[in-house]
C-alpha cells in the first residue's frame, strides 16, 4: 500500500508499504478515506520533532473498518470511523481518572518511536489498536471533511474551552487563529461564551473567526489590550486560551485575563521561558496546559458536528490525493492553507 | 402611587399606595416601567400561596433609580435597571457560598409577610432593598421586554441547566414549555446541549421550542420515552428538566435520565409525593432542586441577552397597562398568555 | 473445588464446583484467602433478590493470582491482591465518564443472571474478568481483613462521602451505622469533616462509630433534628448520608439537612416510596444516589487503608472457614455480625 | 492608643496613635488582645513592600468588639472575635462569585495606602470595616493563639490544599515550611492526603511536620525527587504545594507533580521568572496561583480548630507585649521564630 513517510527536514514522499496485519485482539484495520495534514505533521516536516526516517506520518483520519480483533466491539468490519490521535489502555492510573491524553500507554500515530512507533495514517491503510477507545462510528449525514476534526483538532479545540471552566454568558479570548484557535472560538461561541475575541495577525482568519461569531482583534493593527478593557468593562476576559505557544501569546492571555481567571496554554510549549509570574500571582490566575484529551470528548463534539452546533468546514481549504503528499506539505508549510484533506 | 394589590383568590385590583421611602442605606427606589406576570403570581391569585389582602403583588421589573441610599454603589439615580425577584443581604452563611436564593435574610417582592414584607413591583415605584445585589444597569440596547426576564424567568432557565451540570454536547430533556421551561430550552441551546427535546401538550408551545432549536415532543400524542430512546441510541439524555412540578412530570424525567445522569425539579414542589427511589436509585440519578440562584446567574444571563445569544422575545405575547393588570390575571388564569408584560 | 451456593430462601450451603478457567484474555484466576459476607448477600439469603438456586455467592475478596490471560499487566501470577465486587469493560459510554459502576457490560460476582451470570467469590477460587479493572496488588502491610474493605465496603463509605461534596469542615451526618454507614463515618472523618454525627439505635454501633470521632446520636432515645440543631446553630447538617435504604432514613436526612446541602442515600432502595419533595425543594436539596463507583475510588481507598488513615478493623467481629459458611450467614441474619470474613 | 508603625527599612516602633472612630454602618472597633507577626509583614520590614513611614502594621488578630455600627449583624459589642487579613464588600463582580480575596474593593490590614490604606492590627484597637465578612465570633473554647491563625494563616493553608483539587487518599508534596507551608502540612493530612511529604532545609520544620503526619524530607540532604518516585511508584504526586514563592520551588514542584496533577504556588511571586513551560505542558499540569480566599474559608476553618481537627499551637514559638515588638520583629527577621503573637 502507499504511505506518506518522513524523509528528513522539509521532505516527505510517497512509499510502498506493507498492509498492516491485525496483532491484538482490540486492533482494527481501517482503510483510509479522508487524512489530515496538522500543525504536529509541520513539527516534524521541519524536524523539531524527531522521527525516523522512513516512518509513516500523520494522524487525522476517517475511513472505514476493513478487520477488526475479536475483542472490538464498538465498531466493526464495514463501520465507516473516525480516528482519535493517540490510543489508550483504558485500564492504567491515567485511564482511570479520564485524562487519556495521559495513559501511560498511550501511542500517538505517526510520531515515531519516541510516542509508540505506531505508523500514521496517511496512507491507504492504517493499524488502529485499542479500537473500542480510538475508533467511533461517523454518524449518518456528517461528511468525510468535518468528522476528520472530531478526533484531533476540533476536540482540541474543544478541550481548551472545557479546561476554561467557563458558564454560558462568560467572556473568553483565543489567541491564535490557525485550526486549533479557530476550533476553540467556535466552541466557546457554541457553549454560550459571550462575548469572544479572536486575536491574530492574518485577516482571513480573522474573517473566519467574525463569522464564526467571535469579534476579531488584529494584534498588531488594533489595541487587544485596550479592546479586552472597553469590551469587559475593565475587567478582562473569564478565560483566555492561547493557540500559539510562544511566550508573547502566553504573556498576552495573561495581561487580558481578569482575576481570578483563567489561562489555557494550548499551544504546544516545549522549552522554559519567561512567565510574569508576579502578575499571574497577583491576579490569583489559573493555568492549563497540555494535549487534548480527545477520546474524554469525542462523542460530545461528533454530536456537536453532527447536529451542525459545530461545523470546521471553513477551515477545509485544500483537498488533495495522497500522490500529491509532497507538494501538500510545502504549501502547509508556507502557511498557505489552513486544512489540507488527503484522500486516496 | 398606583399597585396592583391581592384581594381575595381570581381578584386582585389597582389600588393608590403611598410613594416608598428609603429607608436603609442600600436601598434604592425604582420608578417601574415594566411588570411582568409571573407564574408564581397565579400562585398567589389562586389562593394557593397565602398573602395579606391588599398587599402589592408583583416580583419582575425594568425601571429607573430615582433614589437611593449613601451605601448603593452598582448603581445610581437616573440608571435604567432591572431587579432580582428577591434580596440577598451577601454577608450570611449562604451568601458566602454564592446560594444567594437561600439568603438567610432573602425577602422577595410581592409575597407578603412570610417571604420578609417586600411589596411588590406591579406599581408605579418599588423599593428595592439591598440594591447592589438586587438590580442591574440594563445594557445598551436591550430592551424592556428582554431584561425583564433577566432577574426571574430566564435566570430560572439558565438555573435549570447550570444544575444539569451538562457539558456542550450532551443532551437534555425539558418536561414542561412554560415560560421557565422554555427559557431553559433556550438556554440549553445556547449552551451547547445537543440535542435538547422539549416535551408539552401546546401545539404552540412545542412550537417556540422548536424555533429555538430544540426537537418537539407532544407529551401525549408521541411516546417521549420512546422517543428519547431512538435519539438517544436507547441510554436516555444525559439530564432531564421537569419544569412543571408534578409527580408525573418528575417521574417521566426519572425514566427519560440515562444512568448516573441528572434530574433537574424546576418546577415548584409543594407536597410530599410518590417518588420511584427503585429506580432513581438503580440509575444512580442525581437529583437537584429548588428556586433559581438569579443573583448568582444575572450577570451572565444579562450578558447573553445583550448579545442576543438568549432572546426571550417569542414568550411574550401580551402587553397591558398598569389599569387592567386585574383583566390580564384573568387572560394568564385562562392560560391564553405566555408573558404578560404590564407598563404605566 | 469448595463454594458457597444459594440454594433457598434461608438456605445456602457448600458444594463442590469445578475450577475456573481462563476464558478472556484479560481474565484471572484468583485462590481466594479471604472472602467477606455483606449485606447484599443478605438480600439474597432472604430471596429478595432472585439468583439461580446452585449460584455460587459472594463478591468480596482477597486472594493470590494463581493464572492470568495475556493481557492481564496489572497484575501477575503470584500477586496477593483484592478485588472489586463487579467488573468493568472499560470502553463504554459510561466508563469512558468515569462511572463504572453503571457499565453498559459490568458484571457483579455471585448476583446470578441478572447481573451477569458471574459466580460468586465465596469458594477456594474465582475467575475474574477484566482483571486490570477490577484487581489491585495488595499493599505491604495491610492484612486480609483490611484489604477486603476496599473493593466493597469501604469503597461504598468513600462513594457516599464523594457524593456528599464537602470539604474539610463541612458538617455531616451518617444515619444507619451498619458497615457501610460506619466506614462513610470512618471516610467523613479522615476527609476532614467536623462534626460527623452518627445516628442509630445500637448501643455498640454508636459506641464504634464514637471511637471513629463521630459524635454518637440515638435514633429514639435522643433526639437527632434537635441535636443537629443545636450542634449547627440551628441551621442543619451539610450533606446527609442514609445508610439506611429506607423512606424513614431518607425523611430524616431531608430534614436534618441545611438548605441547599446534599442528601446522599446509598443505603439501597428497591420501590417507590413517599418522599415530601415540597420540604426538599423548598429547602434546594440535592439528592445523590446508587451504587458505590468502586473501581473508581479503589486506589485512593487502597492508599488509605495503608497508610492507616482508615481502619476497619473494627468492623470484623468474626472469623469462620468455608465449611461453616451456613451458620455464619445465620449468625448474620439474626443481626450478631458486623462482618464475618470467611477463610478456606 | 499604642500601635506598632513601620518607620523604615530595618525599623519599627511603637507609636501613640487616637483610637479608631466608626465611619461606615459596618465598621467595628475590636480591642486587639492578641496580634500575629506575619512573613508579609517582614516584606514591609525589609523595604520590599512599600508602605508609608508612620503606618500602623499587622493584619492577624483576636479580641474584643467595644463598638459597632448598625448594620453589624454577624458580631455584636462584647465577641471575643477573629479577624481575616483583609476585607470585602460583598457585591462587587468578584464577590459575587465567591472570590473574596479579588474584591474590587477590597482593603488589607497594615498594608499602606497601595492596599486601601487600613491601619493595621499590631495596636490596641482597630477599625474593622465590612465587619459582618471580616470578623468571626470565636467559638467556646478556642483561644487566642489558635483563633489567631483563621484569619490568615491557617486560611492560607486551607486554600492551598483547596487549590490543589485533590481527594481523600490522594498525595501531596508540600514545599517550604514555614508557618503557611506547615498549616497546609496539616490541612492535608486532616483533609485525608495521604501520603504528604513535607520538604524544606530545616530539621526543626521538618520535625514539626512529622509530627502532623507528613513524611520529612530535607532538600539538599535528602533527593526529594528521587523520594517521590519511590513512593509514588514512579508517578509523583497527584500536588504540589510551593510555599515558598522561589523559582526554584516552583521548579522542584513541577518536577515531583504526575501527568495532569496540580501545581499551586501559595507562596508570593512578585516578579516575573524562568518556569519550565515545556515540561509544564507535557505533563498537562495546571497551575494555581495567588493570595488565599481566607473569607470563602474561614467558617470551615474555624469549625476544624475548635474540633482539634487542626491545632497550630505548635508554631506558635514566641509571646511577647507590644511593647517589645521592634524586638520580636528583629528575632523574627532572624529567622528565629516561627509565629510570634503579640499581646497587650
Amino acid at each position: 500500500m502507499r504511505a506518506v513517510t518522513y524523509q528528513a527536514p522539509g521532505e516527505v514522499q510517497l512509499d510502498e508499504r506493507p498492509e498492516p496485519q491485525l496483532a491484538a485482539r482490540d486492533d482494527a484495520i481501517v482503510r483510509i478515506e479522508a487524512s489530515g495534514i496538522c500543525g504536529s505533521d509541520l513539527h516534524i516536516y521541519h524536524g523539531r520533532v524527531k522521527i525516523e526516517p522512513g516512518f509513516t506520518i500523520g494522524h487525522e483520519f476517517v475511513g472505514t473498518v476493513i478487520a477488526a480483533g475479536d475483542d472490538v466491539t464498538r465498531v466493526k468490519t464495514g463501520d465507516r470511523v473516525l480516528g482519535c490521535y493517540h490510543t489508550a489502555c483504558g485500564t492504567c492510573f491515567f485511564c482511570l481518572r479520564c485524562t487519556y491524553h495521559k495513559c501511560d500507554r498511550m501511542r500517538t500515530f505517526g510520531h515515531g518511536a519516541a510516542l509508540g512507533s505506531l505508523q500514521g495514517t496517511q496512507a491507504d491503510q492504517a493499524l488502529v489498536p485499542s479500537a473500542n477507545l480510538t475508533l467511533r462510528k461517523v454518524p449518518e449525514g456528517v461528511s468525510d471533511d468535518v468528522a476528520l476534526f472530531a478526533g484531533d483538532v476540533m476536540g482540541t479545540g474543544y478541550h481548551a474551552v472545557q479546561e476554561a471552566a467557563i458558564r454560558p454568558g462568560d467572556s473568553v479570548a483565543v489567541l491564535g487563529l490557525g485550526p486549533v484557535g479557530l476550533c476553540a472560538v467556535q466552541v466557546a461561541v457554541a457553549g454560550g461564551a459571550s462575548p469572544v475575541l479572536a486575536i491574530d495577525t492574518v485577516p482571513q482568519r480573522l474573517e473566519v473567526a467574525a463569522a464564526f461569531g467571535a469579534i476579531p482583534v488584529h494584534l498588531t493593527e488594533q489595541n487587544p489590550r485596550q479592546i479586552v478593557k472597553e469590551i469587559t468593562g475593565g475587567r478582562g476576559v473569564d478565560a483566555a486560551i492561547d493557540a500559539v505557544g510562544h511566550p508573547d501569546a502566553l504573556d498576552l492571555a495573561i495581561r487580558v485575563t481578569r482575576k481570578a481567571g483563567t489561562v489555557v496554554a494550548i499551544g504546544v510549549y516545549a522549552e522554559p521561558c519567561q512567565v510574569h509570574m508576579g502578575l499571574v500571582w497577583i491576579k490569583a490566575l489559573g493555568i492549563r496546559t497540555g494535549h487534548a484529551n480527545v477520546i474524554g470528548h469525542v462523542d460530545r463534539v461528533l454530536g456537536m458536528l453532527a447536529s451542525g452546533a459545530l461545523d470546521p468546514r471553513p477551515l477545509v481549504t485544500h483537498h488533495t490525493s495522497l500522490e500529491d503528499a509532497p507538494e501538500a506539505y510545502a504549501v502547509y508549510d508556507r502557511r498557505e492553507a489552513l486544512k489540507i484533506v488527503l484522500t486516496p
